[in-house]
Order: structure tokens, then sequence, then C-alpha cells
């Protein structure tokens, strides 16, 4: 009897690392979430989940399998070690890119988007940044930290400058870091229905598109580690999302699931199906 | 000292059998539920639960005890044996329009359907199904299995034929039974506003109204086996619902509550508000 | 080492009693919830999670902590004895507004209004009250009992008289209370909407503000005693809130939370954040 | 067609009234429960998980088949008021012992306990109580009630006097009440191992059986109002229970149980197994 | 850049399947269950959860590490079709069999059982099967059917004949079943505290070892279909198991662990834990 | 009026810092937990539950009241950097003990161990560590980590050196950490019944007692982030802990609770009851 191992991949996501023209990884930290952790069990429990969405979407009417996708599994990560955590992160995607694949990481926390970011950016001159969340995420520090998930935009910033943030869905933030962003990056509080204008302007540019799942209501998504009501439905960030259309995405990520605080199974369940909805949208040609 | 035993029944619903109109009976059987099972619980849980909401609606300006409802328990329905089951449900049903009266079906999985829907095709003729789901279930058969929830909207169409059933809220299927459907099926994609225009035509016509519950979000009902994001809310099927008041509905059901997966329980008290709204809707003057 | 006791405060309400403009103060008390019980963890759950949300509000440029609140903890009130517990609750409020502060009551159950608004209707004339709760709450008596969560807008009504209940998104009751109502209460159902009109007309005159959380759709906020499907977004009642800024404010409340139904710990968050919305919503200048 | 409502009951307890040896009936009360309310869901929960044990012991080597039980569904008791709700189950049970039947109640809180006692008490001189429990509930008053579960076995012990209440299983208790009861009430603190013992000297003395539900230790029970760790386990209470047969059990009863703090529900199906135990062990001939 | 998939094993079981002595597969069926169905979820929640346990067993001083296992994932087994299933479980624990590799199936509901029994079976004359089981599973058919949870016990001994089947642990039945073993198979009712006895007339033969995990006490393993109070601890378990060292044993199986039933996942920490002792019990040189 | 904020202290503690002989503080600190976090929670938990619990102890007949203790809340300690955090803590502890008082810490992950002991190390020559625990917690370094809760014992035996650390009820390791102890620390597998022995040598011996929680079996404590079946019971635990009393015990701490995975509250509840009656056998006089 001839028997091989069973692909531990995320739904129609099973082709070889040669041939992929997209790699999804993950990046199972979450050693500086500030209120519930958890969300180093996103990457896994989105993979075992995927089984109960259909790999087709009605939406886009394109199917993955008709995608060439690799999923390479999750990076071990130090807890509590957040600096080595990154570079690690950043050494991998980098290494996607430099094999001309487009990157998409599952957090996680948010702070690891700072660990591929700065791979895309090193690749990329000009490169934007269109983050969706509820938190605005600018502080300089958080507790003393620098690299925390509550400063990663801050220290976004810090590596794309002025106006290269495009901020939807915020809903939360104190006071210093609300007025700090004025001028520094772009932002729409509460929802994303001037995303569509604004991505006029960054046809051609290199973007780099991060979803905290947060972003979210958490009437929708409530398995994430600072729900914050009040915010977008899954249909209104699918239409943001397939707005992106057509631009030129280097790289995604989708952050702060924590499915363990969701014991129905639909946060991570919505979360696989944006996850289909982006790999179909961003999709590259095969590297074949 | 005389006592006499507690009703066992949905609220509202304890008028004898040979003076009611409506006839409510639970199917708990979910032997092919393709992801998470757990259907078979959904009647008992809403007898049990129904006690929670009044039986006035505000909606309609009705009243559960100003009409007459027989609710007959539950079904002995052989656990992993679809055939059998199905036989026993038609059998049941075929009892009670023959009786004059209408058959009202709590889910178990979506395959029920077909056993009440055949008794009621066999006595009425040019019979259309009004179809709520978040799922297709057109397949023609699931794992090499032709008795499936994932394919019983096929066998129905193999008794009504083409243009009888009108799907709505349907935002899943793979590419094969989506493509399939045109010229069989009508379908409207993830809503039911267009419905009421659909209804027009079938003013007069023999009704089946199927609800599968996961056509509602999963936020406002998590419950269920097969959770899909971006779904209708509790208002719109309402609304949905209502707008069939007037037609000539034979026989309903509500499925796929999987009441198991919402520990908060708002998933059962969604249902048994959707029941009572289908109940006071559809109604139909008691035998008497 | 000098070491002090943390205070157990809502977040950013850490104000001496002495300097405060409000005062917080829990009535834990559910003894006469006829579905689900726990609203008397409520103001405890609240005060934990509260440090999961900013004191900035970006909806109306606002900080907690330029506000001066106190929290005062909860009465010791005793477990099935309603009667006892609406005289502790009145004569706390009393108090506090006797030294010219603001309260602010986290229930509890929705009974507790009633001790409240006893308070509050001592010392102010042609008092009215703004209530938000998806059910009327208007019956005579509940089982036999005058005094229950089920009576409480009628006893309300009792001390206010005709036409001074405002009552926002009922969407439940029994046809008795319904038909009395007309005339007594004034009634918008399933919704606010219409609310900035209404309070036109109440511009000066003194206010109690009382919000029911199961106002509140089931989807956002599963963990209350009595869920009903149909109800309003937090994106509405946060709207109908700040359209009563301006208005003579005297005493507010929030109630029945019960949040043991909710693992997520979302609707706790939830709450948490309408109450910092009603604190910078409704505040008076400290009393200093 | 002839179909008949179906039976409410617990599994096997389908007699008639008239025929009954035994009547169950449910008290579904928990107002004055002074941590986590809920044991009112307790009745009707373990009719709704019966289905899940099988009516034979085999323990006992008997069958509740064989057995005469009618099952009375739960009394109608008003929340919030403790003195009429005794009343309401003084009654009941009052009737149930006029017509020679065995009463057998359902908590419920365990304040419950006091109305049965005090019908079984009218009718039986002499009577002593067995009490399983973690908590020794003989304050003399609970935040100035006299009516409350931590105060009811002081007010049992007003009725039946010195050395008539049998206290198994104490595990906790204020300093008062424990310097109380010596001399007033017998206890075993931790266990129930030396319950065969005392049991000698009260062959043919009359008898009322209360469980308190938490005398189990919360690993196996967790769904209940007050866990308190180092408890007994089910095969303890089972040959504790077992120890009395053939002795002259009046009534019994089990309580606190809550069943919405244990998502898995074993703590109900554990209480099925105990009160179908109870049962067998101390049925009564049949009236008939 | 190399990258090759990540293996979906159980922990340490990664062995190739040329090398490996023992084979690890799935059976994700659970449609006869009769009361909660999820067990189709055990295998995958137990690869996924193996991480949390170590691959070094200080109850037997050896590593998984130090063996060679293969993990084939899950059999793709149709829904509600019991037959087909047991065809396709036989087929490949044949296979594995003809290979000279021991079977290790990890369950599924305990029908499963049969598939694999009936390999081991037609290769092994004078089987003896160990049978851990809070029930007995004797009945002739349930509800008419002959192949189910119920019933295959029953269906094992038509294979094996009398005295072959030895049960421990067994504390639930109907009172038909329980009568009809004597003479049949052999039975410790409660525990297995005689099995170190009963082995050793065993040594040598052919021996099938199946666990169903709700012999365990549902204290320590909720997340099962049909929790049964008063079982064997896990330490109990344990010393049964390594009872059985030494003795020729030719497959196994664990089955009935229903995950979603166990929110704080500590039923699938045992099960793998229980699967790491087994596979070290019963460990075969490898086939190379 | 005069009102004055609650005091937020675990139950019976609220003793001013000046007159306590015994000072509890929370480290809320979780970032190195290798497999689920949320050990954070635990402090603030336990206060919160604290008073479902008497003060009472009838196991030692003495009262929390009777005793002099301090609650400081918890320490400010930054996710994600485990130097700064033991720093943190070492420095409180260390001010803690020149005061003349007790720390009693409450973890918090195991890490946390390593701060409180070093500033008892730094005052006490010759220091003792009595260690329960499921894990061994002797790793050199974990995924190149030296400061994680799997090497927290390894840090302490490089201050204590060998022979220093007794560890009880250690049931998880890997080969090599256990291969290594031998010689460097002193282990009971399994449970803690010869630790009665033992510490007769330990008399006058200054002494840290340190206790993982998983050390308890997961059926009396699921919440916890790496449950490993096979372990104590409270009573064991307790027996063990009571047999230290009269010992010279100069700080204690208790770790590793993550409340988010126990809906039941259960297993915060035993933590609270051991913490009560550590408090009263390790009491000091008060430094009055």
């Amino acid at each position: 009897m001839t028997v091989t191992p069973r692909p531990y991949a995320f739904i129609g996501c099973e082709a070889p690392y040669g041939e992929a023209g997209t790699v999804i990884f993950g990046a199972p930290f979450d050693s500086t979430a500030s209120f519930r952790p958890g969300a180093r069990f996103a990457p896994q429990a989105m993979r075992v989940e995927s089984v109960g969405i259909e790999t087709y979407s009605p939406y886009q009417e394109r199917c993955l399998e008709n995608l060439r996708v690799f999923d390479a599994g999750d990076l071990d990560l130090p807890f509590g070690n957040a600096a080595r955590a990154l570079d690690e992160i950043e050494r991998f995607a980098a290494g996607v890119l430099e094999d001309g694949k487009m990157p998409c990481m599952i957090g996680g926390e948010h702070l690891v988007t700072l660990g591929a970011l700065r791979a895309v950016a090193a690749k990329s001159r000009g490169l934007h940044l269109i983050h969706f969340d509820a938190h605005a995420d600018l502080r300089d520090d958080y507790m003393g930290e620098k690299l925390s998930h509550a400063t990663v935009m801050r220290r976004a910033w810090e590596i794309l400058g002025d106006g290269r943030i495009h901020q939807c869905g915020i809903r939360s933030g104190s006071k210093d870091e609300m007025d700090w962003s004025g001028g520094h990056v772009e932002r729409e509080l509460f929802g994303a229905s001037r995303l569509k204008d604004a991505v006029c302007a960054l046809r051609g540019a290199p973007l780099y598109v991060s979803v905290d799942l947060d972003v979210i209501d958490p009437s929708e998504l409530p398995g994430t580690g600072t729900p914050e009501a009040g915010g977008m439905s899954f249909k209104e960030l699918l239409d943001a999302l397939l707005s992106l259309r057509g631009l030129n995405v280097m790289a995604f990520d989708i952050c702060e699931l924590s499915p363990h605080y969701d014991q129905s199974g639909r946060s991570t369940a919505l979360a696989c199906k944006a996850l289909r909805e982006m790999l179909l949208a961003f999709r590259r040609p095969s590297s074949r």
C-alpha cells in the first residue's frame, strides 16, 4: 500500500512552493498583546476550520483551486522576544519576495506586520500601507516598550514616512495618538466608505494590505483580543478589499484572530472567508 | 389532589390535535451534516427556550394564543439511516395533510425537508418551493451519497422540476453547483430583496417554505452547523417571510439550528421568534 | 516602602467623592429576573473589563480623564427582597443628589431603575423618563408580584404620570401591556429614529435616562437575561444617546447586562463603551 | 390520524398521578442565591437531558420502568418573593403526602427545601433530616434576610430541634455558624464516611433526605452556584445514599444544580443519575 | 529558498510510511451517535492539541521520537452511511496489516471499531478484544438499526464468539443487554482492577484493544457524547493499559472524544496523552 | 454624605500596608507561555471571585479576618519584555521583605517566580524552594530563550544550587530535562506523598513555596495554560501545603491560573481557596 502524509494547508492551497505565486505562512506570536492574548492560535485554527468554507467565491466568481498557492505552515517564533520574532518574519518574507512570490501572512498579534513590512519596504520604494483596524496603533511606546501591537503603526510610519499609511475603520485610540496622527497618516474613522476614492491615487504604487480583524464588529468576530463595539460588517470589509483589485499589492496579512474567545467558531470561519477573498483578489500569476 | 402532566410544547401551541389548523413536529435528524452536527437538538431546545419570548407579535399584531396549533413532539428517527428517516417524516407529514392541517416541521439538518416535501408534492400539483439558505444545496451527490444536506435541493428539483425552486440569501456553493443551477432554479444571491416581486407570480400557487437558519448572519445565529459570514439579518428574513402572507402556503419548515454551538442561547431565541412569526403569517383556519 | 491600595473603579473614574460631578454606583440585584438571572455581576464585570477600552471617545472627542467621576462601588443589596433593595438604592441616590452630584447607576436587573427614579422624582418636578428597551415592562403585576423587572415601567408611570415615559426600541410585550400603553406612554417600536424630534420638546425639562441593554441586538450583546432578536445596533443607540446632549439629564442608568452569558466578553466591553459615552454626554460640572 | 402530545417528564417517570407512589415536581426558584443564580433552570434541564441516561441501574439492579413515578412538571413560583414561593411548595408537597405518595422535589436553590420540609414535618412527628452539602447553611440571617439559601438549615432546625439534622460533606461556613452548630446539629466535615453508623439509630424514624449538589466536587459538578473545591465524588455520594436504603424516607430533594455554568452538560447528567438512584433507593409501593 | 509543507501529524509521529511499525489513521465518523455527536472532530483536534504534551513518557520512560510511527491523516468517510464507512475502514486497516504494520485508529464514534476489528479478525484466528467503556454497547439493534455505536459490541461478538470480549469500566446499559451478556462476554463493572489477572490467560493470544474514552469519568473527560458519572480516572485507565504491555496487541483504537463539548481543551489533551502511552506500550519493531 | 472608594482586594485582606504581616501582589505577566496564555488575568479574577469563598477555614480552624494582610493590587508589567518584568517583580518583593513583611505573589505564568525568588535569595542564605508543578521547567532554554516558563527552575537552580529545589507532582518533561535533574534537584513524580518526610530536614531553613496550579488535575483545575492529565487533587495539595506549617516560609506564590479557559469559574474558586489556606498556614505575626 502506498500512503503519503496528508497536507496541512489552508483549503485549496496545496500547490508546491516552486509553482506557487502566493505563499501563505503563519506568524503565531502574541507576546505583546495588551489585553487578551491567544492570536498565536489563529493560523492553525484557520487551516483546520477552512474545510467549512468552499474554495469558490460567488463574490468574485473565482476558485482557489485555479490559483497556485503554497501554505508553508507556521514559523517557529520565540515566545516573549518580539525583536527576534520580527527578524524571523522579515527573513522569511524576504525569501518569498526574493523568489518572486507574494507573501500572505496569518498573524498572530498585529506587531507581526512590522516584520513582513520591513521585508517589503526593503524591496519596494514608495510603499503604501492600507490598514484596516479598530485601533490606531500609533503610540510611540506602550508601558515603555517600543515593540508592541499598540505601537506597530508608529514603527511602520518610521519606515514609510508621512502620508503613506491609510487607516480605515479606526474607532479607538488615546487622545495623544489621535492628535499626533494629523499630517502623518491618512485616516477614515468608523468605516471605509471613502477608500474607493483614496485608492485612485494609488494605482500602480506598491501596496501592503494589513487587516487587523478587530476592524470587524465584535458581533461578527468576537474572537479577538480587544473587541471594540461599533465596527464594520464583513460585507463592508469585503467591499473595501474588493475595491483594491487591480492595484499593485506586494504582500498582505490578516491578524488578531484569537480563536479561543469564540466557542462558536464563527470568528475563525469569517477569517477564512476573508482570507479566501484576499487571496483571490490580490493574486499574482504563478511563478511558473 | 388532581394533577395532570405538564404539556411539552412550543409556547402557546397547546391545542388538541383535533382542533388544530397547524401541526408542529420535530425531525431531530443530523446524520448527514457535513461539518458540525447537532441540529438534532433543535426542536427540543426551541420548546424549552420558547418561554423566553412572548406569544404576541408586535410585527403582525397577532397572538399565538388566538391560533390553534398542536405540537406533536419529535418523531423517532433512526440515527445514521437517512432513507428510513425521510420515510418516517413523509409518512407523518402526509397524515397531517390528510387531516386537512398544515405541517410545520422543526429540523434537524436540511435533508429532512425532502421527507416533508415529498408528502406535500404528492398532494399538491404545481408546488413551488421558497428556499432561504446560505448554501445552494444543489450537489448531485456528496462523497458518493445521494441523500445529504448538501444535495437536498437537487433531490427537490427532481420532484418539482425547473423554475419551481426560488432560492434566497445564497452565498456559498461549489463552482459546479453554481453553474448547474442556471435554468433549473431561480436564485437571488446574498439577500432576498427581490422576493417581493417574485412572489406576485406565485399568488394562488401551492407553496412550501423552507428556512435553513444559516441564511441568517452568524453574528445573529452562531448556533448552526456551517456558519457563513455575510448573511441576512433577522429583520431582513422577517420582511421576506411577511411578504409571503396571503399566499397559499401548504407547509413550512425551519432547519439547521445547532443549539450547542451557541452558549448564549440567542440562536435558539431567534429561531423561536422566527417560528412564531411563520406560524402567525402562514396560519390556516382551524379544522373545527 | 509606601504602598496604597489599588482603586477599584471604572476606568478613568477615580476622582474623590467630594470633587466629583458624577457618581457611579452599582446595584447588583437580579432577584425578580423572569428568565435568565446574572445581572448582579454586571457592575463588577464592567469595572474589570473597562481596562480594555480607552478613556478617550473619538465620537465626542472628549476624555474621561478630563471629567471628575467618582466610583462608589456596589451597594449591598439583600438577595430576594425587592422592596428593601429599592429602598437602599433610593436612599443612596438621594444622598448623591443632595450633594449636588449626578447619580449614574449600573444595574442589576431593570427593576433597580425604580429606586433611583424615586429619588430623582422626589427632587425634580415634571421629570421625564427616556427608556431604551426591547421589552415594554408595563405589566401591572408579574405572577402576582408588583415589583418585577417586567412591571418596572408601570410603577414608573404611577410616579410620573401620562406622557412622561418615552420608550425606544421596544419589540416585545404581551398584548395587554401593548394595548394599555396607548395614551399613557410614548413609544417608538423597533428603533429610536424619531427620538431626535421628540427631544426638542424636552429641552430644559428634567430627564432620567434608562438603558436596558437588551435594546441592543443580541448579536452585539448576547450577555443579557432576555435576548430578543431584531434589536438596535450599538451605533444606533449611540446616535440616540448623543442626540440627548445638552438636555437636562438629572440621572441615568444602564441595566440588564448579564455577563456570564457571553464567554467572549464583548457584551461587557460594549456596555463599558456605552457607559463611557453616557458619562461624557451627560456630564455635569464638578461640584468644586 | 390520532396523535397525542408527548409527555414532558423525567425519563421513565410517566405513570399517571393516580397510580404513582412517587411524585416528582420542580421548584424553579433561585431568588436568594448569594453568588451565582440559575438553579431555576435545573428541573427543566434534567428532564431534557435525562434521555442521555438509562432507566436501568447497574448499582441497584433495578429499573425505573418497574417503578410507578409521576412527574408533575414545575410549580409556578413568583420570582423575588421567597415567602410566597415556600408557601406554594409546602401546599403542593402537602397535597402529595395527603394522597399517600412520596414527594421528590427538584430545586431550585436550597431554600426550597424549607417548603417541602414544612409539609413533611406537619405530618411526621420526630422527623430527621439527612443533609448533604458543601455549606453549613446555618446562618441566622443573610444580609438581614431570614429566608435565604444560606439560612435554610437554621430555619429547618427551628422546626426540627436539636440533634435532628445530620450534615455530611460540609466544607465551608463562617466561624459563627460553625461554632453555633455544636450541640444543635450533627455534622461530618468533608465527607460522609461515618453516615453508615449514624443511620443505624435512625431505623424506623421518618426521614427527609436533602441533597445540595454542591456537596459533589466541582470537578464532577461544575454547574452549581457556589462551587467549593475538595468535595465528595459521585461514587461517595452514591454509597452514602444507598446506605439509606430500607430506612423510612418520607420525602427527598435534589437542589442547586445551575446548568448554565456547565457547557459540557455533565453536571446535569450527573444530577439525573443521582436522581434515578434516589428514586430507586427510596421508592414506595404505588398507591394502587 | 527551499520550503516544504509542514507535516500534519500527531506529535512525534512523522516517520515515512515505509519505515513505520505503527500507522495512525483517523476515522471521523459519528452518524449513528445516539446522544451528542461530534466525535468526527477528534482526530483532527488531537493532532492540533498534541503539541501541548511532551513526546517523552515519565510513566514508561520512553519517547515517541524513538519509535517509528506514521500518521496517515483521516479517511474520507461518507456522512450518514455506516455500512460504507465501515468498509472503508476495514479496507485501510487490512492494507496496514498486510504491510506488516500495526493499525492505530482514532475515532470517531465507537462503531468504527467494527471496521478495523473485521480486518484484524480476518488475519488473526482466536482474536480477543479488550474493551474499555462506560456503556455495554451490546444491544442487538438501536431504533431498528443493526449498525450503531450502541450495538457495536454485539456485532463484534458475532465475529469473535463467546468469551472473547473483555469489558472494563462498564457502568451503563439497558436491563436487556446486561442480562444477555452473561455467558457471552466477560465484564468488570465500574472499573478495571481485575484486568491484571484476566490478562494472564491471554499471553500470546492476538488482541485488539479498544478504548471508548467515556470510560473515563466526565470530570476528567467532559468532551464525549454520552457522559456517565462514576467513571475511572486517567490514572486507573493508564494502569490498566500498561498491564497489557508484553501482550500480543495486533491493533488498537481510541474513540468517542467529542472535543467541542469541552471548551477547556483538557479532554483532548487527556486523549493525546492516552494515545502516547498506548503507542509506547503496544509498539512494534518497525518494518525496516 | 461621606463615601469612600470600595477596596479592591482579595477577600478579608484589607489591612493597611503598615499593619500587615503579609503582602499580596499580582504579577500579571504571561508573555513566555508556550501553549495557552492568559495567566495575566489570574490575580484580577481571583480578587473578584474571592467573594464566593468564606474567610474562615474549617481545615485550619482559622479566619483570614484575624490575620493582617494587605493586597497591593497588580504590578504594571511590560508585555513582551521578560527581563524588565522580572526586575519589577524583584524590586517590589525586595521592598516588602525590607519592610519585614512576607511577599505573597499571584502570577501570571511561572516565570514570575524568578523575580520574587531573586529578592528572597538575596536576603536569605541557604534558601530552599518547594515546587509544586506538573512540569519540570528545567530546560536550559526554550526556542533559544533563557527566560521562559519552561526554564524557570533551571534559572532558580543557578541561584540556589544543587539539592535546594524540591519538586512535587511532576508528570511531564522532555527526556533531557528529566535526565539532567538527577543530582541537581530533588523530585517526587506524580504526587507529594513523600513531602512530609522531606520537610523534616528543612525545619528552620528559609523556604520559598511556589505552586504552579497545573500540579492539580485538569478535572479540578481546567483553567490553566498546559493541562496535564493524571494530577494531584486539591485535597492532596492541601495536605502537602499544611505539612509545611511551622516551617520558616519567607515568601510564596501561586501561578498559572488561566481563568478564561474555565467558563465554570471553578478553577478560580479553587485557586482562591488554595491561597486562603496558604495565607493562613504560612502567616507571619503582623509588623505592628
